[in-house]
């Protein structure tokens, strides 16, 4: 397929996944409404921004589509596989922060990134509770692996190592969740690709939904939501330090409230915080210091 | 002066200055302490962290020093002015996060670094408010023009350029504040550039105090903090985006909490938000999208 309609096919199936996912959110939310924002690139291309604010499972949420294209910077163009200056990204991302501590920050995302004559799909999923259970974090990869296996073997194995790997906090010895799987330019050709991240965005609600189901009744106090806020201080540090994604789209021009979407609605960092020994908390922060193989 | 008898020199100086600033803020404060950790770097050297948290002026405020020293990675070597791989650093770093929404946010920092022959001072101070007063912006930028004027006619105006253009948040399209000064290696020899940094470091309170005071029984509510919240986002995403000094500092395996005590307590992130038009808020983005003179 020529870059130019895998580019074609790679929108038609993203925009066609963020109405599902819009939809079946605002359904597993109740009240809550995603708005819808519209935008266009000054360089090329655009993007639609679904996000709901406020709601009752989630506090906050986006669902958002772009494809953009134009010319890389000298510095960027390097960085990246493929050859001269000429770029084309296609993109779905989705972050999910819910309302309850006890329900895990959820995302997912897949692109088609086109640079001169090469091309390539990349994303991922990742799982980041505030709180840990152990079968959530099993529901979770188990759907993952599934996924990966009707692929390959090795699949899954490589994908979650990458992500334990990806979503690592160096500073503070922790991985941002229990994982998931993260991938860029996966062993195949361009067809498999597209049709491999077709799934992974038809994955993400049956991999999230039901935890969220399973959990969003249990009550909670305000030691739980310091810890929650506490927690999501953590997830900004990682994407405004870390993520390629989140540079990528903030030096190339993207829409900058389309791409901090991600960070969460309210934050707290407290100096030199640590839960009290033995406690639920802390249990968490073994996890987050030494990955688990949870499928 | 010997690089070796400056770091010593230099070190002498920071820790003094830091006791005198607690001292004086905790006065200021009323019933807020400041806590004390003391840190090592496995690498060579360490610090003294004291932070006060949820004070009475002060929702989270940060005076530390450390003197560090090691390698650097040959790609940081290698965007330093210097040689070789060897390095010092000596730093004072003050941020304060007022609880009033009326009393601004306020930066400052000296520091002196030494990569193989090449020592030089750098630092700066910069104002952040959440509501726009005028007097009080002057009344900052005139203490610091007193101090740069004392060492030639044009500091202040090359030091207040050098602020407004380093804390810029490109994708905002606006400055984190009001500035200030900000100087990288000045215009004169080594000896003189520590008497310098002294000075600045005395001149933060007397530049920051009196407007505290003058608002900080101005009654707010819910409005007020939401801006405030809102805008120590804004905060948020200059330090880990862009600021050198926490980069360098987690690059170089300097301590996570210190570094990171610049970040407020308390933060929101409001996808889209746009203030009310001709309201106080929007006023304040006036200014932050278009520098002005105020000395």
């Amino acid at each position: 397929m020529a870059h130019e309609r895998l580019v074609e096919e790679m929108d038609a199936r993203v925009r066609e996944a963020q109405e599902e996912l819009v939809a079946a959110l605002e359904a597993a939310d109740g009240p809550g409404r995603f708005g819808r924002d519209a935008w266009e690139r000054p360089g090329g291309g655009g993007g639609v921004a679904r996000v709901l604010s406020e709601g009752a499972l989630l506090e906050k949420a986006g669902v958002n589509v772009s494809r953009v294209h134009g010319r890389l910077s000298p510095e960027l163009a390097s960085r990246l596989p493929g050859d001269g200056d000429a770029f084309a990204a296609v993109g779905l991302s989705v972050v999910l922060h819910p309302r309850s501590p006890y329900v895990p920050t959820a995302h997912m995302n897949v692109r088609l990134l086109v640079h001169g004559e090469k091309a390539w799909f990349g994303g991922g999923s990742d799982l980041t509770p505030h709180y840990l259970f152990e079968e959530d974090a099993a529901h979770f990869h188990r759907t993952w692996r599934a996924v990966c296996d009707r692929r390959g073997p090795a699949w899954y194995a490589d994908m979650k190592r990458r992500c334990d790997d990806y979503f690592h906090l160096p500073h503070r010895g922790e991985r941002r969740g229990v994982g998931g799987i993260f991938f860029e330019d996966p062993p195949c050709d361009l067809e498999t690709g597209l049709s491999f991240t077709e799934e992974v965005a038809r994955a993400f609600l049956p991999a999230w939904l039901p935890i969220a189901e399973r959990r969003r009744a249990q009550p909670w106090g305000e030691r739980e939501r310091a810890w929650q806020e506490i927690r999501r201080g953590r997830y900004v540090e990682f994407n405004l330090l870390h993520d390629r994604g989140t540079v990528f789209g903030l030096q190339t021009g993207g829409r900058t409230e389309s791409i901090l979407m991600s960070l969460p609605p309210r934050v707290r960092w407290v100096y030199d915080h640590h839960p009290e020994p033995g406690g639920p908390e802390a249990r968490l922060l073994e996890v987050l210091r030494a990955p688990r193989d949870w499928a």
